[in-house]
């Protein structure tokens, strides 16, 4: 498969379970024989977690929207520079714990009205977009309560209302409605091991 | 003149004199009355001057152009929203020591074959210009034996040829040329007082 990697994201909202099945599915395509990278945004590369690091030290309003935008497009180049193309181009499966759809939804929707600006410096400046998202999606009370429950959860979700969570999980599925192909919607408001039986069964059909 | 501010900024080759140039038309405006901000890219802000940091430091190959390219946007962003644009809605003179010609060349140029991403990234996430710009033209020779005599200037040129540094000239020359308006270019291989004089009528020119 050399040259024939595949590149997977997960995305959703705060809390519904992303990293949780993300790491399950690494498991589950390495004991299957695959040979994985299991990375994450922001972040994912040396320099993008120097970045990340930036963007998250400090007072909230340290950065812009704006320029929080362009930090973050910036640790996404090196982390797809140095990190994921290389992995794709030696025929690896690349899982990232979050990628653009984030962005999207983040400083897109949430962080002002940049919409334009993420689709315009994402094709400026990235370009490539995972081959298959899986998109958790539950209402967001659930994703709430478990990220409560999680030690150092609270803080951030205190600092957004539950109309923007509302919000976040429209246009993640607004996304999910506009690029079918890509996107596949999985419903996170289950147990662990039915989620991932869901998130097996979809890759599963992607590779095959 | 309250949100009347204007913008100056100081372009031209390593060693060419810009810092010398605009340090000493920031001494002399203050003195005629104006309220002036001096300041300096990349940096000129809280966040701008972090970035700025990131960037320079480590290996040299430690950030790919295009990433660099990016950060670079960040921090003018972040300089333009937090100084610039205050300053001049409050009335007053800015001059930058280098500002987006800079990056035309260097990250145009220099460092990669990204111009039109260089243009299209300004056009996006920046958008303005500074209303005067004094380009300080000069042989790079020149540029280069004084930067070599003064401390800390070899290793940078060490790691460009004279071949670039001809390149970077002629990028200046044409951007002077494709906005006549906006950039002057002035002769900067005399003496510092001589080159000061025509940077003062130039500018007293702009300002009546
Ligand atoms: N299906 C599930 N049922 C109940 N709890 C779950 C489920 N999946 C994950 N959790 C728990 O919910 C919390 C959030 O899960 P996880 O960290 O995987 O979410 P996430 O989407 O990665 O969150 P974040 O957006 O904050 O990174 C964790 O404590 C996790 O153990
Ligand atoms: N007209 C001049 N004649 C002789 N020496 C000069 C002249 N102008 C500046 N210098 C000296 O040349 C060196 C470079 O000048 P300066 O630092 O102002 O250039 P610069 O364009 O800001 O350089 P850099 O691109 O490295 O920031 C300094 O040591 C400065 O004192
Ligand atoms: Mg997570
Ligand atoms: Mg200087």
């Amino acid at each position: 498969m050399s040259g024939q990697g595949r590149f997977l994201s997960f995305e959703g909202i705060d809390g519904s379970g992303k990293s949780t099945q993300a790491r399950r599915l690494a498991e589950y395509l390495k004991s299957a024989g695959h040979d994985v990278v299991f990375t994450r945004e922001p972040g994912g590369s040396a320099g993008a977690e120097d970045i990340r690091k930036l963007v998250l030290e400090g007072d909230a309003d340290r950065w812009s929207p704006a320029t929080e935008l362009l930090l973050f497009t910036a640790a996404r180049r090196d982390h797809l520079e140095r990190l994921i193309l290389p992995a794709l181009d030696a025929g690896q499966i690349v899982i990232s714990d979050r990628y653009v759809d984030s962005t999207r939804i983040y400083q897109g929707v949430s962080r002002g009205d940049l919409r334009r600006q993420v689709d315009q410096l994402h094709e400026l400046m990235i370009g490539r977009e995972a081959d298959l998202t899986i998109l958790i999606d539950m209402d967001p009370k659930i994703g709430l309560s478990r990220a409560f429950a999680r030690q150092g959860g609270e803080e951030r979700f205190e600092t957004m209302g539950q109309d923007m969570h509302q919000k976040m999980r429209e246009g993640f599925l607004d996304l999910a409605a506009q690029a079918p192909e890509r996107i596949k919607v999985i419903d996170g408001a289950r147990t662990v091991d039915e989620v991932a039986e869901d998130v097996r069964a979809v890759v599963d059909a992607f590779l095959s």
